[in-house]
């Protein structure tokens, strides 16, 4: 069998770095002029950019150049917008969430619920000074992905089919979103379909099905390798969405960045709760979870129950069954045997990530 | 002297309406197939779309058919694209201000926090679900105004620099609402000057300069024309901003569609109250404003202090003079006497308005 070595990604994500750069030191200029203060609003939301693993830029240009395409500039640019989109999602989110930390760093809300609190506001005012530059900011990346689609040198009808699929990407993201804030209202927990639909609309379909039709659809692929994109997209986006489930409470600090009680103390409605949710293990769990005083005995004990209850195998399963149907898309005559084995990387990234 | 019978506006403003339909049409199609909670999210965002003045795409319009432009559609198109814009703005800034009705009506939180509280959500949870609702339906309105904007069959470097007129807009527009912000926690009353950096930034870039250009550039306007009518749109946007503070504190709430005692109870940072910061009046201004439990004789005697100070006087004067300076701008041989005259009564309407 004839082996593919990977390609070389790193001059189109060294160029995805120059792109942000570039676009953040613009708007830093610009901002410096209509007053200091609108310099650190930018500033912070340049810090939420930076550091990430660059995901969606990353599946972007492995699609787009294992099918071909030679224009690393514009898919560098197209994955940057993916990649403000990221971070304006992120940032909304945040504020959604009322989290004003991501990454044991202090968000563009917490940044400037400091800058209140420093400054004599009290607690509350400060809390909502913060909320309220979050909105602002998040605005403002998401501004930038539009703009920075819109810049990349590409034909007429490229541009308005990477248009719409970031349109869509918004729109599934905003309705995953509100899917979310009503689960976080319902006193039952969902059945596991509706927090994989919700999963996958709120983050799976920017992050994978979006930039892989993105890069396909600039590298000129046919309509059916950009739907099989999109299939594979989908499922190895709801993988990848179960892993990060299991990751929030059974990973450790050192992989995930985030702290593995803080799903617990929220009580989040993730795969693993709903599954425990339909056994008689939920008694003792459900009052355990959601209490922001959880200790690290509470977390124990929930982890013990997640395990015991089969939650952690049934979401592992999951993990392995959607990343096989992920892996069965790329079986297909349309997708080369290059582009299968980049993505079946992509797959093996997905599931084995913390491990 | 020649006269000029107004361009009759009625078409393109009938396509506005035409194009904008049709796209919360497409979008609540989209949405009821995601869940039902994800269409009346879109109906609440079109209410907030609906029954607006169309401000910006008439202004649009105005300068577009004025100049000579003759394909109504995408001149219909873009200026959808800034009414969308605006209700973004709108819709996020009464997030920032924790605003739950606009114009008497419930706006997109007020009906998410009602739909909260009547499934039995305690106040401020179902205050906080609100904002959230109101957080996701901005982002999808701003990303409405893009896509609206990128589906205007025009030529690519027209696009874009339509492209980079509606992101300047976004820019400044975060920029004067993150100074508003600032502002609003201050505890002495800023300069006037301040105040009007601040309103144009916020709204007068996106509300008068940006469509004006945005509509020369579509209509092949020159340079000269662009930038004419861009510090055309500064000067009358101010003018406007102005006539606000003062229809806030002395319209009627008939014609402002809003109580004339909210700036007051409010507390809210105008050309008014920072005029009289600066006045003896100001002991005893400074006492009655900025109290949500204002009444009517407080107001009475708030409005008796902001006249016998001259606040009001000095306002008027501001208005006079900003107009003014706007009408100077169009003593340029580069825009027809046409043109002039149809933004001659832009400019009696943004002055005479509320009265």
């Amino acid at each position: 069998m004839q082996t593919h070595p990977p390609l070389d990604l790193s001059i189109g994500q060294d160029l995805v770095e120059t792109v942000l750069n570039r676009f953040y030191e613009r708007a830093k200029a610009r901002a410096a002029k209509l007053g200091p203060g609108y310099l650190s609003l930018w500033q912070a939301l340049e810090n939420s950019t930076a550091g990430g693993k660059r995901v969606r830029p990353r599946i972007l240009l492995t699609a787009y150049l294992n099918l071909g395409g030679t224009d690393t500039a514009a898919a560098a640019r197209v994955g940057a917008a993916f990649e403000l989109l990221h971070t304006a999602l992120i940032v909304h989110d945040d504020v959604i969430d009322l989290d004003f930390t991501r990454r044991g760093l202090e968000n563009v809300s917490g940044v400037y619920r400091g800058l209140a609190t420093a400054a004599g506001v009290e607690a509350g005012a400060a809390r909502h000074r913060g909320l309220s530059a979050g909105v602002i900011a998040g605005d403002l990346a998401l501004t930038g992905a539009f703009r920075l689609l819109g810049s990349a040198e590409v034909d007429t009808d490229v541009r308005e089919r990477l248009a719409e699929i970031l349109d869509d990407a918004v729109f599934a993201s905003a309705g995953g979103e509100l899917i979310d804030v009503d689960l976080s209202f319902h006193p039952d927990a969902p059945p596991i379909a509706e927090i994989l639909h919700m999963e996958r609309l709120k983050t799976a379909v920017y992050s994978f099905e979006a930039p892989l039709q993105a890069g396909a659809v600039l590298a000129g692929a046919s309509n059916d390798v950009v739907t099989t994109l999109g299939l594979f997209g989908r499922d190895i986006g709801i993988a990848y969405q179960v892993v990060d489930d299991l990751l929030g409470v059974f990973g450790t600090e050192s992989t995930t960045g985030k702290s593995s009680f803080s799903d617990l103390r929220e009580g989040k409605r993730t795969v693993l709760v709903s599954y425990v949710a339909r056994k008689p293990e939920w008694a003792e769990l459900s009052g355990l979870i959601g209490n922001s005083e959880l200790t690290a005995r509470d977390a124990a004990r929930a982890r013990e129950l997640l395990v015991s209850s089969g939650a952690r195998d049934h979401a592992q399963q999951l993990v392995r069954e959607y990343a096989d149907r992920a892996r069965q898309h790329l079986d297909c005559p349309a997708v080369t045997p290059g582009l299968r084995a980049a993505l079946s990387t992509v797959v093996d990234d997905a599931v084995n990530r913390g491990r």
